[in-house]
């Protein structure tokens, strides 16, 4: 146990379920890459090559719906595939007209307190770094070298004391006028695309999936890219079980 | 005439009102300085010296007045002094639980159609770039060296057709996932952001007023940061009048 492993970052364990089968990525894609438009499969291809665990993100505590919407398509938009949620207090479905669907193409964890959620982080390797309002790192001092969790707090109290306790760096945003801060979906967005440009500047890209995890979001990618998978999946197999070479 | 003049970005021209009189800005600076809290001076001394007209935006018949506050308010966060708003149907109030008060720091000019707002960018000397959804220019290899005016389109059809005529350029956000568009909101800030940290890298800072639009804006700032502003300079000039040196 050397530090965290590379490829502990995807919450997907293969073997995925499809249905009441159990199959592993490269399968599925093989039965299902049919089913693609050519527009769809060649979008899959660009997205992915622009998808990052590097960077996550964590929503901590958040109570509006809208604006947990809003951060979960701006995430989706900049490549970053994973996002994690502490609930404030109900479980809540985000608002479909603001993610406008690209929930589905993320990786959303759900916890109900910060202690889960920080435990999971430092076990798939990532540094904790809090957005607060004041007396913090500005964002451009802020390095992501090391795989990076940033946490979002809620609305009114910002972070929890839990994560401000965990977190290894506190940062702030630019801001130069009267306003005292941002809405949070606007926070979000800012920070996504400071790290966005910067990864760009330094690495050429955003993306840089490891071949497993290429594989794997592949393969859901596409499972959620055709209709009825768990059927068209349970159909073909039984046909090669008919028909062996 | 050989261009536009560069004094003429402001929309304010002196003598301004202070209820029933009419005063330079030095002089209200100098009437009212003495109310003003060390904090909130120190404060305005911050605002000013990020303060730019060199970029200013405009929100092309925006619905929803939460976008437009929000939008408001980034742009007061980071250093954007003038706005331009072509109303989309019937005028409306922004939000002041989202502009958080913010709009009362910036000049915001308004018009009922497109083509007075263009009148008036082209007098003031600024290049028009429209955001657009696709085919267009990446924010990226923009130029910012003229002045310009961002634009930005409504949620549904995007910039009116009169502003896409007239435009100078068109540009795109970053946009790597299967998400098609961003909220508005969220466009704004990231213009912001990005033109923002660009001005930084290459000039040191955002800010650039000219000293003319450095004292007006004091002034203001400064008639905005005291109670009954009229009531205290009609009280100074009486007292100034019955004790003359």
């Amino acid at each position: 146990m050397t530090g965290p492993h590379r490829d502990n970052r995807s919450p997907h364990r293969p073997p995925l379920e499809v249905g009441d089968v159990q199959l592993e990525p490269a399968e599925i894609t093989e039965l299902l890459d049919r089913f693609l438009t050519d527009a769809r499969r060649r979008k899959i291809d660009e997205v992915l090559e622009q998808r990052t665990y590097h960077v996550v993100s964590v929503l901590d505590g958040i109570y509006d719906r809208g604006n947990v919407s809003a951060v979960i398509r701006s995430a989706e938009a900049l490549g970053y595939q994973s996002m994690h949620v502490i609930e404030s207090q109900d479980h809540f479905k985000e608002a479909n007209r603001v993610t406008q669907g690209t929930d589905k193409w993320l990786d959303i964890e759900r916890y109900p307190t910060p202690e889960p959620c920080i435990e999971t982080l430092r076990r798939r390797g990532y540094r904790i770094v809090a957005t607060e309002l004041e007396a913090s790192t500005p964002i451009a001092d802020v390095s992501f070298e090391q795989p990076t969790a940033l946490v979002f707090g809620n609305e009114k109290d910002g972070v929890s004391k839990q994560i401000r306790e965990a977190a290894d760096e506190r940062m702030v945003l630019p801001m130069v006028g009267f306003a005292q801060s941002y809405n949070i979906s606007v926070s979000a967005a800012l920070a996504f695309q400071h790290v966005f440009e910067r990864r760009r500047a330094e690495l050429g890209q955003q993306g840089d999936l490891t071949e497993r995890e290429y594989d794997i979001l592949r393969a859901l990618y596409t499972l959620r890219s055709v209709d009825k998978p768990e059927r068209l999946v349970r159909g073909l197999r039984n046909r090669d079980l008919d028909n062996p070479e």
